[in-house]
């Protein structure tokens, strides 16, 4: 049987059925990091890989953007725990073409996202490698009040997102179509949002020192994709209100001259690393407060009902159910990339 | 400047000279696993990637063994700190011929050598990859009277390491020349050697124990290659006896067959996973009795002495200097593989 007739999800389910967890274990595979007993504070430990022809194409993007990236998304992971990064270990692969200037932009792109949001590297391994390939694992800790899982959501809970989706889709649009028309600003801001992403570590973090905040995951692969990862693990159903979708206004530009309807952009597009989270509807309001000090928003995007599956809520009020559509490696026929 | 001009070792040091380490890091870049001050226990932290084509060639070798050995290894980096290997995280790219056979006994491997060592995988990424990669990412613990690092050789220690050489490399060959004269029994032990290193969990913890064992590294490039970085990471002077370097008899036979210096594979051949170090004379007794509990030998097979660089003393007493050749990644002109 081929990987792509069982997807990445599939795959993932299937390899990781029969791994043991061992004492000390609170949560194993399944959310954004492990997290794992460490005496008063839970230890996060998370991984993300990036390829190059698979995650980027060095064409379209710098290599110290590749560097930033492969350590931006990793430390995204440790913030939708609620977590604060702490340690990075970093392999590479080197393709033949690489010359010591690529490796001294790819280093500087790591250096300036470790600097920016507190992360000491520690370690890493270098290799030869057909292509570039940056593989990250970093780690994190929490106190045991402040973990957030993406199984914690309950019914009556409002869905939330930290800002505005579709950025990164945007960008990458951008950078796919060249002489695309747009505004020297917006294309500027859409690819920085692309190449750039700032994980949300300090929203993440007050985020878990809130009792009425349940469930929470960062918008990696999508918001169809990430909020049916919440309904799932927590046995609830979600509705998504497609007018409250919050899509980066350039995006909505870019999207409307394609020809695109923006909220696709929003819901499927990926990699915009907002968290997002469900909140008691009673604490929405210390939770916008809170939010607004860590220079994020709290927009609400839908609703957290019993039952299961992920449906959105069309502005006429009709109910159409989402597929789980996203970024999916492996997939037979997914993804927008 | 192409990478090869200045080496594995060249690039790690120009990339990792400007890394800012934080508080609470006691050893970063530059062991075999980081250090980190986790309260009353230590945190250790590697990873170690291998990627086909370049560590390993599917025509030779079993899927379910990359999957083995890439934990393997890593748990032997951890056990050159003196520590306990605990929690995994482990990243993965899958070609496009992969079949969810090849991924399933990928798996299989991996499960087997965290069962045998007490690893708990806790997370992981897969994603699409023009060949195989593994990215291991491994956590430790040790007491801080337990690490050991391959700085603190002191003038006066013996060089000791914690059983036979070259086994892997003499395996390596057998599988590169498929019709080579050896003996069953002999070729399954360094085939296995090869594939299915046993990293020296037990006996490191042990050294880590003892007060008059001071500097401790694993022998992954080569006993050479490792022994020169003892040598430079004190700042001292070290001295191999030819005589005493120990062979693995089935290599001795593989190699006179082949026509090459037994020994040179014993110095240069690395992959062997057995324990380096260096033990105060006056210890040298406890420290052979405590590692034969742990099934593990205590050979000499060298000194150190005030002064810098890596000599071997030939068994006429004359000396000779030795190259750290041994396995370099982007070498011009090294590496036996």
């Amino acid at each position: 049987m081929k990987i792509h007739e069982i997807g990445e999800f599939g795959l993932i389910a299937r390899l990781t059925s029969e791994i043991e967890t061992g004492a000390g274990v609170v949560k194993g595979i399944g959310d954004d990091a492990a997290v794992l007993d460490n005496g008063e504070r839970l230890l996060l430990f998370t991984t993300d890989a990036v390829v190059e022809g698979v995650h980027f194409d060095l064409q379209h993007v710098a290599v110290e953007d590749v560097g930033y990236k492969s350590l931006a998304v990793n430390i995204s992971d440790i913030a939708a725990m609620g977590g604060k990064p702490t340690y990075a270990v970093i392999s590479v692969g080197l393709p033949d073409y690489f010359t010591v200037a690529d490796a001294d932009a790819l280093y500087r792109g790591l250096r300036e996202v470790a600097r920016n949001y507190g992360v000491a590297v520690v370690g890493g391994d270098t290799t030869g490698a057909p292509v570039l390939i940056v593989s990250v694992a970093l780690l994190g800790e929490a106190s045991p009040a402040g973990v957030r899982y993406r199984s914690s959501a309950l019914p009556g809970d409002i869905v939330c997102v930290t800002g505005s989706l579709g950025g990164s889709a945007g960008g990458l649009f951008l950078q796919e179509n060249g002489g695309f028309p747009c505004p020297e600003p917006l294309r500027d801001l859409l690819l920085r949002k692309h190449r750039r992403p700032e994980p949300r570590v300090a929203a993440g973090r007050m985020l878990g020192t809130l009792s009425g905040v349940h469930a929470l995951i960062d918008i990696s692969d999508g918001l169809a994709s990430d909020a049916s990862h919440i309904a799932r693990a927590s046995g609830v159903r979600c509705h998504i209100y497609k007018a409250a979708v919050p899509v980066e206004p350039a995006t909505e530009l870019v999207a409307r001259r394609a020809g695109k309807d923006p909220v696709d952009w929003g819901l499927y597009g990926g990699e915009d690393y907002e968290l997002l989270f469900t909140v008691a509807p009673a604490a929405m309001g210390e939770v916008s407060a809170a939010l607004s000090e860590c220079g994020a928003d709290c927009r609400p995007v839908g609703k957290v009902l019993e039952g299961k599956g992920l449906w959105m809520v069309l502005t006429d009020g009709s109910l159409t159910e989402l597929s789980r559509r996203g970024y999916e490696h492996f997939a037979a026929a997914g993804g927008n990339r």
